[in-house]
C-alpha cells in the first residue's frame, strides 16, 4: 500500500510538475481547471454518466462534457446506452427515446435553443439537456459545464435559453497569404498552404470556444477581398475548414469581389444586370455548394475604399446585391451587403453619406440579403452614436457589425473590455417607429470583426479574450449588460474567487471609457495617427482625402472645438429620427459624450461640470490616465492569486497601456494648445516634450495595416 | 487514509486530464516527460539536492535542473548551501570552493566546455558538473539532462566536452514587421511591437533550447536589412531580447545595411573610405554597444541580390568590412560578411562568382571579420558540392552558411533531415592545402538561417525541429554524424522506445536522400518555380535574369542534360583543389550524385547502374516518390505508440509530402520527356497529365517569399 501511494505520489508530481507548464491563455473560457474539494463530490454526483446517440455534433458534444469533466472533477464519465442510476447526464433532442417520454416544452425554443432540466427518469435522478437539434444539445452542455465552471449547484435545474438574433458571424479579415488586416494577434489561424491536407488541431478548439458562445457562422476571409479564394483549388481548402466546423453549428462564409468574373474568367464586365455577370455568379454559387453543401453565403464591400461594385456601373448597391442574392437563394445562402460606404468626391460629411445612399433603397432588397451596418457613422472609434440607419430601413433586415479587434482601441496592449461599448449601442434607442425601439430591438443578427489570430493565446492578450466573449453572448442576446457578462468571463477566465474577479470586472468595465477618455474625449473621433492608426496623429491634415485627416474631425481653430453636425453645419443629426435629433442637435441636451460629435463650441463653452470646454478636455485626458494608472495597481495587487505567466503579461500591457495613454494625452493636449493657446488649468501637468517631438514619431511597422 | 488515497486519486486524475492536453511540439527536445518506474529511483538518488552560486547563469543552470527533473523524476530538488548528503549535484566553475579542491582538468576545455563527473565530497557521493565559465555549467546540465532523456547511467561519469568551433549562431530572415523571409512556421517570434515593454517568455525558451545545443548566438534581423533597427527605438527592444538571452550565453547580432549612414542620416554617400561615412558607423556602433555592451556585431549582405555595399563605390568588399570591422574592433565585436555574391550584369557561370570575387581578397581582411560562405555555390539546394572557397582563404576566417530551414526542399511539410547533408558538406575533402583538410577543419564557425517562427511547434512541422537541433550539434562539433544526432533527438522528442526511435531514425536518414530523388537527381539543382521556390517549375526560362531561371541549371535539351562546368564548358571545377578538380571534371570519376552538375551529357549516356542517363533519371524520380511512399507507412505503423496529436500531424504532413513528390516527378518528367523525345522505361508509369496542366498551377500564396 504504502508503495502503490509512494508511486502514485510520484505520477502525481509528474503529472503537476508537467502542469506546471504554465498558462499560456491558449484555454480562453475553457480551461475547465479543478473544483475546489468541497464543491467535487456535489458535482460528481449529478455527473456518474451519460447518454447520448452517435453523429457528430452529439459527438462534440458529448467530448466537451468529458472533456470538462475529467478537468475540473477529475474522471472520465463513461456513456452509457440507458440511465443506469442516479447521475445520469442525458443529451438528446426531442425525439430522442429518453427524452421523448418526458414531453418537454422545447418547440419555443427554435432550431438552436436548450432546456436543461433534472428530472427523473425509470426512477433515477438526471439531469437532461434537450434541444430540437443537436446544435442546441451542444449549447445546453457548453452552459451545463458553464454552471461547474462558475460554481452554480447542479440541483433542480430548469433552465432553458434560446438565441434571441438569427446571424451571430465573425467577421476575419484574413488574408489568403496569412495576413490579417487590423490584426493584432499574430497571422490568421487559416493556414490555407497545408490547407486541405492538414486540419489544424487549433480550427476545432476555434469551433469548440464559438459554440460556447453560440456563435454560428464564420467569414473566412477580408472584406477587402480576393476573388482567387473562389477558385476549385481554395473552396477545396474551404470545404476542409467546413467539416471541422459543421459539428458545432457554424457555417463557412466568404466575401465576393464584386469584379471576381473579370479577374478569374475573363469578362469584360462585372455590370449587375449584365445576364452574362448573372449567370457567371448563378454557375460559381452552384459550384460552392457543390463542395459545401451547408456554405452560408457571401459578405460583399463594395464601391468602398476602393472596393469594385454596381456603382462602377452606374448600378444601385441593391442591384448587386439582388443579383448575387438570386444567385444564392436556391441554396438557402445568405448575401451580407456592407453599407460602410464613403465616396471621395463626396464632399458631404462623411457621418451622411451611408444613409444617404442606403436608406432609399429601403424594401428594394431581396428576402436572403442582409444590410451589414456599422455600429456607429464613421468607423469603429472608441465612442460613437448609434448609426442613423438602424431603424431607418424597416424593411430591410440589418446586421450590427461590431469591431471586436481593436483597431481605434489601442491594439493588443491596451485593456478596453469593449461589452460597454456594445451595451450601449445596442441599447441605443432609435425611436423608430416609436420610443422604446432600441438598436437591439430592429437588428436581425450581429457580424463581429475577428481578433483572433495564431498568437498563444489567440486574441493578441488575454483580456482581448472578453471582446470575443462577450461578442458572443451579445449576438446571443442583444439585451444582455456588459457587467455580468464580464463577470462570467472572468470567473471562467482567472478563476472563481471574488478577490480575484472583482477587481478584474471593476477593471474591466472602467476600462473602455478611460480609452476613450485618454485618447477621444468628450465626442471627439477619429484622431488616431495615419495608416496603421496606432498613436495619435490630430495634427494629421495631409492626407488625399479629407475625411482621412484627423483635422476634418475635430475642427479645432482659435476659437474653439467640435465638428457641426447640426443644422448650422452638416445637419447629420437630421438623419436621426425626430426625437433623436432634436436631442443631439441641443447643446444643452446631447448627453456630453458626444457633445463635439455634433457641435463646434468655443474653449469657453461651459462643460456641465461648470469648467470651461479646454479646462474640461485636459480633465478628461488626465482622468483617462488616471484609471489606467488604477488598472496597473489593482493589477498588482492580484500577484500571487492568478497564475505567473498570464499574470506577468498583463502586467506588462497595462504598463505600455499607461506610457501610452501618458503620450496619447501629451501629444493631443500638445497639438490642441498650439491651437487653443490656453493654458492648462491648475494641477494639470505640461505635455512632457514639445509638440513637434511627438509629430517627429514614426512606426511605419505597427502591425494590421493592409500592405 | 482512503480518503486521502481518494483525494489524491482524484488530483491525479485532474492533473492528467489537464495533462492529457495533448502535445503541441512547444517542448521541443526538452520535453522532460516522467522516466519509467525501473529508473526513475536511481537517478533520483543521484539527484537528491544540489548546490549552485547565485548570477543569472547559474540559476539559469538550476532552474532547468529543477525543471528537468521535476518532469522526470516527479520532485523539485532542495538548493543547498553544502553537501548534504549522497546524490548532490554540485554546479559550479572551476574557483566554486566545492569544486575548486577537486583539481578538475578545466583549462582544455576552454571558455564554454565543461566536464560531468562522479566524485566524492565531503564522504559523499555527489555529480559535479563544472565548467571554465558559468556557460559551461549551463551547458553542462543540459547535458547531464540528456542523459536522463536518454536513460544513459548517472554512476561513474566522466565526461568532458567543449564546442570545437568558437562562432554558433542562427541567422533570422526576419523583417521588423515580423515576416519571414523563407520562413515556413509563422510570423518571427520578435514580437517588436511589444517590445520592450513585454518579453513574450517564448524568448526564454528560445534561449534555452539553443543553450541545450550549444547555439551562442543570434542575429536578429533579415539579412536583406533594413537600416531603421540602428535606430535608438530598435536598439532599446534588441537591448530586451539581449537581456533575456544574456544569461544563456547567446549574443544578439544584427545586419547592418550598408546605406544606412544615408537613409537614418542625410549623408551623401555610404563610401567605406568616406571619412564621414567611416565616423558615422563607429558613432553608431559606439551607442550599441552603450546599449548593449557584449553585442555580438554585425552580419552584411553587401552587393547582392539588390543589396547595397562597397562596389557601389567601385570599393571591394574588404574595404567595405574592414571599415564596418574597424568601428566594432574597439568593442571585441564581430563584422561577418556574406560571400553570396553574383552580378546581373556577370554573364560568367554563377557558381564561379562568389570565389572570383573573394578569394583574391584573401589576407586582406582584418582580424574581426568572418567571412560568411554558403556550404554550395548556388543557393541551399538539396544537394550541391561544397563551395570552393573553402580552403581557398587560408589567411580569412570563414563561416560555413547553411539553411535550415527548408526554402529548397519542401517547406514545412516534407520530411527532410538536414543532418546528412550537413555531414556532407563538413566532411568534403578540400584538399587544401593537403588531403584530409575537410571543410570541418578549415571553418570557424557556423552560421545557420533559422527555421525558427511562432507556430506552436516553433519550426512548422515536428520533424523540423530535428534540424535546429541538429544544426547545434554540428556546431558544436563539426566532426559530428548525422545518425547519432538523429537518435538522441529522436529518443528526446518522440520517446525512449527503439520500437519508436528505429523506425524515426531510418525515416530521417532517408529523408533528405528521397527530396533530393524527386526533385533535383543526379545532380541536378534550382529546377523549383519561380521565387517563392514551391514546387517545380524546370521549364522556367522567362525571368529577367539568366540565372534565375531553371532552364539555366539544368541545360536539357534533344541532345542531353546537365551543366558542363569542366574546362569544355565554363570551368568552375577548376576553382577546387588539382585533386578535388579532376575528379569532379572527370565524368567517369566525379560522383554520380554531381553528375549532371559538372557535366552536360547525352540522353544516352550510360549510368554507373549501365541504364541510359534519360532511364536513370526516371528511376530516380520514381525512388523518391517510392521513398515517401516507405514513409507513410513506416509512420502509420507508429500509430499509437507515439501522442496523438503530435502523431496525426507528422501523418497529414507525409500525405501531403507523397502527393507533392508525386507532383515533382510528374511535371519534372513531362517536360523533361518534352525535351528529350524519349519513351519511359518499362515499369514507370506516365505523368498523370500532360506538361501544360503543370504549367498552369500558380500557387502565388505560397509562403516566405518575400514580399
Amino acid at each position: 500500500m504504502r508503495q502503490v501511494l509512494a508511486f502514485i505520489l510520484f505520477l502525481l508530481g509528474a503529472a503537476l510538475a508537467g502542469g506546471a507548464r504554465a498558462e499560456t491563455g491558449y484555454d480562453l473560457w475553457l480551461r475547465y481547471q479543478p473544483v475546489e474539494a468541497q464543491w467535487r463530490e456535489r458535482y460528481a454526483a449529478r455527473v456518474t454518466h451519460f447518454t447520448a446517440a452517435d453523429g457528430p455534433t452529439m459527438l462534440a458534444a458529448a467530448g466537451e462534457l468529458r472533456r470538462g469533466v475529467a478537468g475540473m472533477l477529475g474522471y472520465d464519465p463513461a456513456r452509457r446506452e440507458a440511465v443506469t442510476g442516479d447521475g445520469a447526464v442525458v443529451l438528446g433532442t426531442a425525439t430522442s427515446p429518453l427524452i421523448a417520454p418526458l414531453g418537454l416544452p422545447l418547440t419555443r425554443l427554435g432550431a438552436e435553443g436548450y432546456l436543461i432540466r433534472s428530472a427523473v427518469i425509470q426512477g433515477k435522478r438526471v439531469t437532461v439537456i434537450a434541444g430540437n437539434e443537436e446544435v442546441g444539445v451542444l449549447y445546453g452542455v457548453f452552459r451545463f459545464l458553464k454552471l461547474i465552471q462558475t460554481r452554480q449547484p447542479l440541483d433542480g435545474l430548469d433552465i432553458s435559453d434560446a438565441p434571441k438574433l438569427r446571424v451571430r458571424v465573425l467577421n476575419h479579415w484574413d488574408n489568403l497569404d496569412r495576413y490579417v488586416e487590423r490584426g493584432y494577434a499574430g497571422q490568421s489561424i487559416w493556414d490555407w498552404q497545408k490547407l486541405p491536407g492538414h486540419k489544424d488541431p487549433r480550427y476545432t478548439d476555434y469551433a469548440r470556444a464559438n459554440a460556447s458562445i453560440g456563435i454560428n457562422g464564420t467569414v473566412l476571409t477580408n472584406v477587402n477581398a480576393n476573388a482567387d479564394v473562389l477558385r476549385p483549388e481554395w473552396l477545396a481548402k474551404v470545404k476542409a475548414l467546413a467539416e471541422v466546423f459543421r459539428p458545432y453549428g457554424i457555417k463557412v462564409y466568404l466575401t465576393a469581389r464584386f469584379s471576381a468574373p473579370i479577374e478569374l474568367s475573363g469578362l469584360k464586365t462585372a455590370d449587375p444586370l449584365d445576364p452574362q455577370v448573372a449567370h457567371w455568379w448563378k454557375a460559381k454559387v452552384d459550384e460552392i455548394y457543390r463542395v459545401i453543401p451547408d456554405f452560408g453565403g457571401l459578405l460583399v464591400k463594395a464601391n468602398s475604399e476602393g472596393q469594385p461594385g454596381p456603382s462602377d456601373y452606374k448600378r444601385t448597391h441593391a442591384e448587386g446585391a439582388n443579383m448575387l442574392a438570386d444567385a444564392l437563394a436556391p441554396h438557402g445562402g445568405t448575401l451580407m451587403w456592407r453599407a460602410f460606404v464613403y465616396a471621395a468626391e463626396n464632399p458631404d460629411d462623411r457621418h451622411k453619406q451611408a444613409y444617404a445612399e442606403f436608406q432609399p433603397l429601403d424594401g428594394k432588397f431581396r428576402d436572403n440579403v442582409l444590410v451589414q451596418v456599422k455600429n456607429g457613422a464613421i468607423d469603429f472609434q472608441p465612442r460613437e452614436p448609434f448609426h442613423p440607419l438602424f431603424g431607418a430601413m424597416p424593411k430591410t433586415p440589418l446586421l450590427m457589425e461590431v469591431q471586436i479587434t481593436k483597431e481605434y482601441l489601442g491594439f493588443a496592449t491596451h485593456l478596453a473590455y469593449l461589452g460597454p461599448m456594445w451595451e450601449e449601442a445596442l441599447q441605443a434607442d432609435t425611436y423608430r417607429p416609436r420610443k422604446g425601439m432600441t438598436v437591439a430591438k430592429v437588428i436581425r443578427g450581429v457580424a463581429g470583426v475577428a481578433n483572433i489570430g495564431s498568437d498563444m493565446n489567440w486574441s493578441g492578450s488575454q483580456f482581448d479574450q472578453a471582446n470575443w466573449y462577450a461578442f458572443g453572448r451579445f449576438a446571443w442576446d442583444p439585451e444582455a449588460k456588459a457587467e455580468p457578462i464580464a463577470k462570467d468571463w472572468a470567473a471562467m477566465t482567472w478563476g472563481n474567487d471574488p478577490a480575484v474577479t472583482g477587481p478584474i470586472v471593476a477593471m474591466m468595465m472602467a476600462s473602455r471609457e478611460a480609452v476613450v477618455d485618454y485618447m477621444t474625449p468628450l465626442g471627439l473621433g477619429h484622431l488616431m495617427a495615419t495608416g496603421h492608426h496606432y498613436g495619435p496623429g490630430p495634427w494629421v491634415s495631409d492626407l488625399a482625402r479629407p475625411e482621412w485627416n484627423p483635422v476634418y474631425y475635430h475642427k479645432a481653430d482659435a476659437g474653439g472645438i467640435g465638428f457641426d453636425r447640426t443644422a448650422t453645419g452638416t445637419n447629420a443629426a437630421a438623419q436621426y429620427a425626430p426625437e433623436v435629433a432634436a436631442n443631439f442637435a441641443d447643446r444643452k441636451r446631447v448627453p456630453e459624450r458626444f457633445l463635439l460629435w455634433f457641435h463646434h463650441l468655443p474653449w469657453t463653452y461651459r462643460a456641465r461640470s461648470g469648467r470651461t470646454l479646454w479646462d474640461e478636455l485636459i480633465v478628461r485626458y488626465d482622468r483617462g490616465v488616471d484609471a489606467v494608472t488604477g488598472m496597473e495597481a489593482s493589477w498588482k495587487a492580484l500577484e500571487g492569486k492568478v497564475d505567473p505567466r498570464r499574470w506577468a503579461e498583463v502586467r506588462d500591457f497595462l504598463a505600455i497601456q499607461r506610457d501610452e495613454a501618458g503620450w496619447w494625452r501629451d501629444a493631443s493636449i500638445a497639438y490642441f494648445q498650439s491651437v487653443s493657446k490656453r493654458p492648462l488649468p491648475a494641477g494639470h501637468a505640461a505635455p512632457a516634450h514639445e509638440l513637434d517631438w511627438y509629430k517627429a514619431i514614426q512606426t511605419p511597422y505597427a502591425p494590421g495595416n493592409g500592405k
